[in-house]
C-alpha cells in the first residue's frame, strides 16, 4: 500500500527510521520512536521489521548496494574517466541519502552488535568490493602508463575517505551539486595541486629528503 | 599518584574510558564499566571525573588541542611543504591514539545531546580553526601561484576527509609509518596522479566537457 507521498509503508518506515538513527543513534532510538513518528503502532511495524536490528540492516545492505552499483567499472575508460565516474557516482548518492551514509558510518564500530555472522560477513564482502576496485583502477592506471607508481593501497583508502566522508557536509541542496564536487575531488587527485612541472615531478612536498621517500618508501 | 604504567589515575581512567567508548559506543557504556575495568570503585571514579560526559569531553578537547598542534603553519614554508606538515603531525596524532580519534568522530553526531553550549562551542570554535588553516594554505599557496585556481573550501573538506578519516585503519603497528602514509597522501594531492603534462592539465578528468566544469564551475 502506498502512502500520501507515493512511498510504500515499509519505504517510509524505513526513511524515518534512518532520520531517527542518524539523529540519535541506533542504540538511542526505540522501536517506540520510530512507531510515534511514522504514525503506526508498535505492532505494525514489527509486521514490517520483526526488529530494530532488521531495520538497520535494510540501511546497511541499501547502502551497500548503491555503492556497489556506483563503482561499476567499464574497461573501455582510462582510469582517469573510471575515478571520475566513481565520484560522481557516489557522491551524487550520497546527497540523494545523507542520512543513509550517516547511519552507515556512525555504526559501523558497533554493528557486531546488532548484526549476525551472516549479516556482518555480507557487510564487510561488499566493503572489500568497493576497496578492490578503486584500487584496482588505480593499478590499472599505473600498469598502462597513465598514473605515477604509488601505495594504492594507501592512495585507495585515503581516496575512500576523501569521497565517502563527503557525507558529513554534503547536501542535496548545497551550494554546490555532488556532480561539481565530484570534478573537484577528481581533479584535485588526478592533476595534483602543484602547477609547476619541474616542482610537480621532483619535489612535490617541497622537501627532497621526503619527496624520495614517497616515491619508494621501505615497506 | 602515578600507576604502574606511569599514568596517573586521571590519565588511566581516561584512557580505559576511551577504548570503552571506541568498542561500544559512549552511550553503550556506563560508568560501572569504567569503573570495573580500571579496578576502581565508582565513588572514586566520580572524583575524578563528576559526570561521564566529562570524560567524553577530555576526550574531544585533548583531541582537538592535538589536531590544533598539528595545523600550526609556518610562514617561511612554501605551501606545499606546509601540507606536508600538517599532514605528517595529523597522521601521527591519529596513530597514536586512534580510539581518541574514533570517539571523536563516532560521537560528533549526538554532542549536543551530551554536553553544555558552552562546550559544543567550543568543540566547534577548534573545528572552525582546522578547517580554515587546511582552507588558508590551500589559498596561499593559490596566491603564490604555486597551486591551481581550484574550489578551495571543497578540496579543504575532501583532503580533511582523507586525513583525519584515517583513524579508521591507521594503526601504531601498521604496515607503512604515519609519516610514510602521510608523504603519500600528500605527494597524490599534491603532484596529482596523472604522468602525462598534457593530458594532466588539458582533461585530467579524460573527458573535455567536464574538465571544463572543474576549472571554473559556476556557483
Amino acid at each position: 500500500m502506498a502512502s500520501e507521498n507515493g512511498m510504500t509503508r515499509r519505504e517510509e518506515l524505513l526513511a524515518v527510521a534512518t532520520k531517527l538513527f542518524a539523529a540519535r543513534g541506533y542504540h538511542g532510538t526505540r522501536m517506540d520512536d520510530v512507531a510515534d513518528v511514522v504514525g503506526l503502532n508498535k505492532a505494525t511495524v514489527y509486521h514490517y521489521y520483526a526488529s530494530k536490528s532488521l531495520i538497520l540492516f535494510d540501511i546497511y545492505r541499501r547502502a551497500a548496494e548503491n555503492t556497489l552499483e556506483a563503482v561499476h567499472d567499464d574497461p573501455s575508460w582510462t582510469a582517469r574517466e573510471a575515478l571520475y565516474q566513481y565520484t560522481v557516482r557516489l557522491l551524487t548518492n550520497i546527497a540523494e541519502n545523507p542520512e543513509g551514509a550517516a547511519v552507515y558510518f556512525q555504526e559501523a564500530p558497533y554493528i557486531t552488535e546488532w548484526f549476525t555472522e551472516e549479516q556482518v560477513a555480507e557487510v564487510r564482502e561488499k566493503e572489500t568490493q568497493v576497496y578492490e576496485h578503486v584500487h584496482g583502477l588505480i593499478d590499472r592506471g599505473i600498469a598502462s602508463g597513465e598514473f605515477f607508481e604509488c601505495d594504492t593501497h594507501v592512495v585507495a583508502l585515503g581516496y575512500i575517505g576523501m569521497t565517502l566522508g563527503a557525507y558529513r557536509w554534503l547536501r542535496p541542496d548545497g551550494r554546490r551539486t555532488a556532480k561539481e564536487i565530484a570534478a573537484e575531488f577528481s581533479t584535485a587527485l588526478l592533476r595534483g595541486l602543484i602547477r609547476d612541472e619541474t616542482v610537480r615531478v621532483e619535489s612535490p612536498l617541497g622537501m627532497p629528503d621526503v619527496a624520495g621517500a614517497a616515491k619508494k618508501a621501505p615497506a
